[in-house]
């Protein structure tokens, strides 16, 4: 199996409900450094998984509807925790539906796997797994 | 697949045992970065895979029983070659025992697997994988 | 010189005026993984710098004060942009009120300067110098 | 499931034919980070997966058949796209011949799989896995 | 003292010439991970060293110039052993340029320093320091 | 001012003496992760500060004194306190030492200052900087 990954980041206030959270109930904040991991099979034909140029765009993209936000306000997700898991989620069913668009390029219809990794610190991080 | 991950670490004196080892049959040491992660299928009811602030805090619990320990005077060791991988293991499940125990909270019993990485230098790293 | 560093991270919401901030005048937040840097000519009667357990808590009780917080909320920061380069030199100064007042040891008197960077990203940090 | 890791690096010149390479189509070149995963089930008798010293040489020996080079020179690759995911599979089928050999000693023979990622950047890196 | 970095890379192809580069005789390669640190006593008006999306900017475009090429064949480095030391110069030297130009803002003709480190390797890089 | 920096590591057991250091007064041992840093107002003829191949080989050959040992046993430093900013200070006067004897070849006379770090974890590292 071959994967490619791309990095990116994101910068947002948000605020957690449940007493789980303690004080991350308060309004705070988190960078977000995005790893999009695309897997396939097999290579296609210009010995690629996915060209990493539009990757990195399409990364771009969907983390420009999160970017310097407060997510509380963001009416998608109206009475969701936005936790690093969730958005990891989040961006990864995003991703997908850009490659059934087809804005990753043609061959890209060929990827079998996304996966997406937020890390909030140096010392936590998150990741969802999906099938294409 | 959803996953979280949380980092820690131990600073340990052991010795190694076989001609394998070569220099590293004298007594030396490691710190280790352990890197503790978490997966399940879908996220519980807070949208967490299990409380961060929890799995910190019994990683950090696990990790008090070997810091600052030369690991060949430990008993529960004793005639064991404490490897990376080996301690990657140990590691893992005194992990999986506290989620059994109930120390990560309810949440944590849909958890399916925990991964326990142990990074002993820039270099070179080990991990192991089991399910719950 | 010598100097010992230690790292620890807050997670705060902000927002910041004037037009050279562009999308980031937007209430945001960010992570900042903090790095504080004690120097001094020659090492104590111990052999070290600034005792890092010290350290490390006297950073966490700094950190604690801005943590999981929106700072455009703080009264001390009212009307200030708390930029990265401000925060830096803002830790900074605490740390430096907490050598004088002997949180750090006895031996910490005879630090020379601090240093402190705050890692917004994978791509862009700040820091601030000073002596003590 | 039990895993190590060894790192190391090369620094090769090459080009890629076809248009979505836009301007890595020119001789340009990149420093790849390596990282090559080794797992198995089961520990062998000395509680390793396999010997890092062991696995680091022959990591290195592979690796020293494409340093300092220019991969549109090298025969082996004639009319090939040396990308990145290209390279991690070659490397990785490299280093399972090698275990076939015996190069990795009898015990790696009860290897399960190799997976080797290239970091290419700070924000781009590929991986190729597969069974021994 | 005050600081911000923003960091980028370029991946380009060069040759050495000198018995003491050994196998870099030959014509390789290298991704350069650039950091460029602008130093200032005092921030501005709006609390910034400079801003960082102008720096981050500047340095791409500074980048580009160098981005996938063989460095052998680019005109003003005839002749020349393009060292990462030699690189760290020219960026560092290319940057004071466009600040004298205003490109990073009037703000930026505060800036006291400027010093650019390229990561050649995860276990080599260099930088080079110079006032403005 | 230029600077090149090259990394390696060393894996050691030690104790320390001195109620401050509180649970690591025990036997104990660390991975340090070590970078040797050369400075030089120019760069030589060949266009570098000191050619890195010598740099990494000379790094080795010092820390290879220490490696996977105890370093309680090490008569040269019986009754010393090894911190990591004293092995800090003896790697940069070890290295100096190897410079005054040509080690690093007729160019590296024309160095001016050699500065250690030693990383002893993800969270603590320390430093020494000396003229030569």
């Amino acid at each position: 199996m071959f994967s490619i990954t791309v990095r990116d980041h994101v910068m947002v206030a948000h605020s957690f409900r449940g007493e789980v959270f303690g004080p991350a109930q308060r309004l705070h904040g988190a960078t977000f450094v995005v790893d999009a991991r695309f897997t396939r099979p097999e290579l296609d034909q210009d010995n690629v998984v996915v060209d990493i140029g539009l990757a990195t765009r399409e990364l771009g993209a969907v983390l420009a509807g999160l970017n310097y936000r407060n997510l509380d306000e963001v009416p998608e997700f109206a009475g969701i925790n936005t936790t690093t898991e969730f958005l990891a989620k989040h961006i990864a069913d995003c991703l997908v539906a850009r490659v059934h668009e087809g804005a990753l390029g043609e061959g890209a219809r060929g990827l079998s796997g996304v996966e997406v990794s937020l890390q909030e610190s140096h010392v936590a991080w998150a990741s969802y797994e999906r099938t294409l």
